[in-house]
């Protein structure tokens, strides 16, 4: 779907990777913008106003969007590198070895 | 799948939305690293080898999961939140006006 | 002195502006690694290692170094642009008006 | 002087590390969307405009700013931690070794 959109506006040609890439660390940079001054934020933002959150809704699709682009030109299978990567990730930390350890937690690294 | 990973782990408590905002900074960093020393890359990647291809996987794959467990977290809806921005596109910059243009397309702004 | 560095080792062919710009995104994305599980973090970051802080004076450093050099390559003067910046906040965020105040502090972007 | 400036306005409150973190990570964002859809940049930015290169020397000092501060806030003596550093590289890619190779250098990491 995104890329019908690309394509009715003839902007591949401004989509190669690294192009993308810049793209996606822009809309980062503005998800940062909307956490910047609020030091700890609790889970479901309970004091955000209702456009701050479709505002932080918007910036979050922007990074999709890009996300997926990039894998496409990158021809990564995004889908199955995900699934991939988890079961990575539950062979790197066993539940039973990590399990509430934040010592442990910060000490990996992906 | 991602929501049991954590709960198994008692990672919940790791899980606060900054925290998976800079989890994802750090991973767009890493994919960052892949893209910093070549200059242009082109489509489908053809000078990558192998083990750079399954890389770049496993980092695309590392943002994706912390963008979803930030959007869980900040009670976004995220699949549809980009059906309504893709919406939204459409209408900022309609294919008949933008078409293959540069010049506008750098001047507009996600 | 990171020129001669460079230039040592016929290093300037990688160093395009957008190379650099990609390689201080990574070495942010390393800082962010540093904070990324510990919820809020205190001035002078009490429960930090030695160690700890040794390798973020490292990252910081390499995110200096990768900044100036861009700026540098794409012949922007920084520590003029950067007094040139302060004054101009001075003139955006008079202290009487925006005095304590962070209601006025996060609506005001840079 | 930037210290002074945020004294001045009370805004210490607001900075504590990752807030300037994530703050810094918004315009480093900044930075990238002023280079995101032109493909490769030569060095000097022959095609961008005055305004454009006004708006380029804002955002890098904007990311220096908030680096420094962030170091400050840190306790880290950002100065004498690059030159700390830059000693380090020159140990780590000697000259002699490294002399113009684009292989070893993607295969070093900062």
């Amino acid at each position: 779907m995104q890329a019908e959109f690309t394509d009715e506006r003839a902007w591949n040609q401004f989509h190669q990777p690294r192009n993308l890439l810049l793209a996606m660390v822009g809309e980062v940079g503005e998800v940062a913008e909307l956490f910047q001054w609020r030091g700890e934020v609790a889970e479901g933002l309970p004091d955000w106003s209702e456009s701050e959150r479709e505002r932080l809704a918007q910036e979050l699709s922007d990074v999709l969007i890009y996300l997926v682009e990039l894998a496409e030109k990158c021809r990564v299978d995004l889908p199955q590198a995900v699934l991939r990567k988890m079961a990575l990730n539950r062979l790197k930390y066993p539940a039973s070895k990590v399990h509430g350890s934040a010592k442990k937690y910060t000490e990996y690294k992906d």
